[in-house]
């Protein structure tokens, strides 16, 4: 891969965004902050312990925020941080992609 | 998902072009056409299974055309098709996404 960089990248993108949930996540977390449940409804076919599992990578990454508020029910509240934002432009572009492929 | 056509097509396209390879494999045959051992070779981490599998899938899907030339030995080559070439967007903004990953 050494005299492929761009290749490279893109791997490196995959290898962290890949998989057919975390941009999803990421793509309705940029439109408002969202609790566990609601993310769950809007992902139906997202079993609970696998967005359990992405929730907390994407917190990892730095790409969302996880704030708990101290009341009764507890509420769990999750939000795109200033690092996921840029990842907007990737998103959109998935979105023309998705589109496109679907109209095919 | 049906109030939210923009998160429906992220998982559309995530689900078609997700994982950690295809798009790397579109990537590559975006630059020049390729056969088989070049293209593991560009590819250390896969196996040869896989990358079987995600050829065949990509030609399947119309993203790419998987020619065989009657010569000794026989010569099979892949490369990109007016489809696959629609991608190319994606792959710029993967590749940038990818570089800034790599550099957080």
């Amino acid at each position: 891969m050494k005299d492929n960089i761009s290749g490279c990248s893109v791997e490196e993108a995959m290898t962290v965004l890949g998989g057919r949930w975390r941009m999803l996540i990421i793509s309705f977390l940029l439109e408002k902050p969202m609790r566990f449940n609601e993310l769950r409804r809007a992902i139906p076919n997202i079993s609970q312990r696998m967005l359990t599992l992405e929730l907390r990578f994407l917190e990892e990454e730095g790409f969302i925020l996880r704030e708990v508020y101290a009341q009764v029910p507890v509420k769990v509240e999750y939000s795109i941080t200033a690092e996921g934002q840029k990842l907007k432009k990737l998103v959109n572009t998935l979105q023309e992609v998705g589109l496109w492929l679907k109209s095919r």
